[in-house]
């Protein structure tokens, strides 16, 4: 759906860039579910035609849907990166990948990573990297000198993407509706808060990595004052109804002062991803919850949109659903990668007129 | 007001131990307001007869109440340690205090620091610590590993304070009310999570300063599972209402799981203290929105009191302030510094039978 371009540069931003060399190959070590690869499955999506390949360690592990390689074969196919493409829970890599990282490293190939913990802190692979001239790129480091929160009302507009639930297409709705509002003439940004997100843009501000204290402050910062048209579209993070990261989300949305927000669900999730105990919150409810919380920095914040992610849905179904999700808020509702995101764009339009 | 010991260990516990050297001096540098005093004036509070003087850099300086030392003095006077006794916003060290700092290290005496900053950062100190013999102690660094948050129900009780702002009594409270529970002979341990109460405690988790995707998880960790009597008393954070700190709020209410929260309230503050756009939210406003957000991991949270900072209140006007609270509630009202906290005992106790 893409054809402008969602992340062009804005002037007066202050976030990182981050850079690394392409052609690149995912590395998905042994995860086995989809939720946790959607590093790799965005980078594939969003950077087309620069990922020549997927490295596995067996195949019981997830297929991303590119070929399988070796590091002789991703070297063949010109590949100058290796970029591991999970995201599992806390962010660690697993010892058990680390042989194969070291591999890649000492032949020459950077290594990339968007978890918690520091590559170099892999036993081994600052030697292996030395030792075959890759660089170790920590995508997951948050800019130094952040600063408090302060709440202060900024100029230009702000729309979050917020989630019933994590990996449920916040950055996929984000980065569509960031086009669409390009394709519709206007000046609007990707603001990427995740490491997947920042390797798409090549910059941004990695919100769950920075200290507690300094959300909000991160927030502000990567969303900064800007003209009076302009549309920041602010990638979500986790969910306010999230038992282990509601926090970060909590931060990002009163850091952020989104005048509007799109909400992003799965429509065949019944609970939290991984937790069990906790039951998904309804459409309706994680956007009266939004509205309540997001008022603290924006009193005027509102809904303007519901992304469905419905590739699972039957197709027969597909228009069944939207029509009653749709009903159920007042709101349009789409499936930002079926039919795009221009009947939130006509909301946004309706509700804030230049 | 105290008689137990409200910090005595408790088996099975897992956060940092945090010790530094006695007798101590305060240093306050060049703060003017008693709100950025308020490590020093804890310590000096909870830690009876250990603190032996303060340190400030001109006699404009917030004055803490205890005789004012050189570097000479504090050393004749026998201390061992100055603690830098200011929680100014951001948390950091001002270029100003640094060569104070210095010549008391190069003199042996021990620095210790709650700021987010290291000390080992602060120009020309590592050097004067290695000169003097002393010690560089920072007490906000939260300990490694720190999980994701499970939001999986522990065994025990917890009871969190909560205020509508920072600075408005949530430590003393917490303090106090652990002894008054121990008093009553009840199984009651206070739980640090800010840099005064980790001093005053001797440990605790600095949960400012954990990582965000950690702080659900490092408050489960502060709390652990316990004896089914057994309550800890858990020092809270911020405020829900805050710009700048509310997530550290939020994941400290929802890692903590409470089952009872004290409101904590200064009656002459109408704004949050530094943030001047920002409205105070009323004792009534704060209950709703604790238990909306607490009840994610504990559905049967409840309030079981007001906590007030009367000590600017005129004394003729003190007990229809505490009643007026009490009837808006329906709950006990206490000074816990003039009155204790026994009323909130009494009504933890009723609500939750052993």
């Amino acid at each position: 759906m893409i054809s402008a371009n969602p992340i062009a540069p804005m002037s007066g931003h202050s976030e990182p860039l981050v850079e690394f060399a392409t052609p690149f190959v995912v590395f998905l070590g042994d995860i086995s579910a989809q939720t946790y690869a959607k590093t790799a499955l965005g980078l594939i999506q969003w950077r087309p035609g620069e990922c020549v390949g997927q490295m596995r360690l067996s195949t019981a592990t997830f297929d991303a849907g590119v070929p399988d390689v070796t590091v002789a074969a991703a070297k063949a196919a010109g590949a100058r990166s290796v970029v591991i493409g999970s995201a599992a829970v806390g962010g660690i890599v697993p010892a058990s990948w680390v042989p194969a990282l070291c591999e890649a490293a000492r032949a020459g190939l950077d290594i990339v990573a968007g978890m918690h913990g520091r590559l170099a802190a892999l036993p081994g692979l600052a030697e292996a990297a030395a030792a075959g001239g890759a660089r170790l790129v920590d995508v997951r480091v948050p800019p130094p000198g952040l600063p408090v929160g302060t709440g202060r009302k900024r100029t230009g507009r702000r729309v979050l993407t917020v989630g019933t639930d994590c990996a449920c297409g916040k950055k996929y709705t984000a980065l569509q509706l960031a086009a669409d509002l390009q394709r519709a003439g206007m000046d609007a940004t990707f603001r990427a808060t995740g490491q997947t997100g920042i390797m798409i843009a090549g910059r941004g501000v990695p919100i769950d990595a920075v200290v507690s204290d300094f959300v909000t402050g991160a927030a502000e910062v990567l969303s900064p004052d800007a003209a009076p048209g302009h549309w920041d579209v602010v990638e979500g993070q986790g969910s306010l109804f999230h038992p282990g990261y509601l926090q970060v989300t909590v931060g990002l949305l009163v850091g952020s002062q989104p005048d509007a927000f799109v909400v992003c669900h799965d429509p065949l999730r019944t609970h939290i991803a991984s937790w069990p105990d906790f039951a998904l919150p309804s459409v309706p409810e994680l956007i009266e919850r939004t509205i309540l919380l997001g008022r603290l920095t924006n009193p005027g914040i509102r809904c303007v949109g519901v992304s469905l992610n419905t590739s699972k849905v039957p197709s027969g179904q597909r228009a069944a659903l939207l029509a009653r999700y749709a009903d159920e808020t007042g709101l349009p509702c789409v499936d930002p990668l079926v039919e795009g995101t221009g009947a939130i764009v006509s909301e946004i339009r309706r509700r804030f007129p230049a």
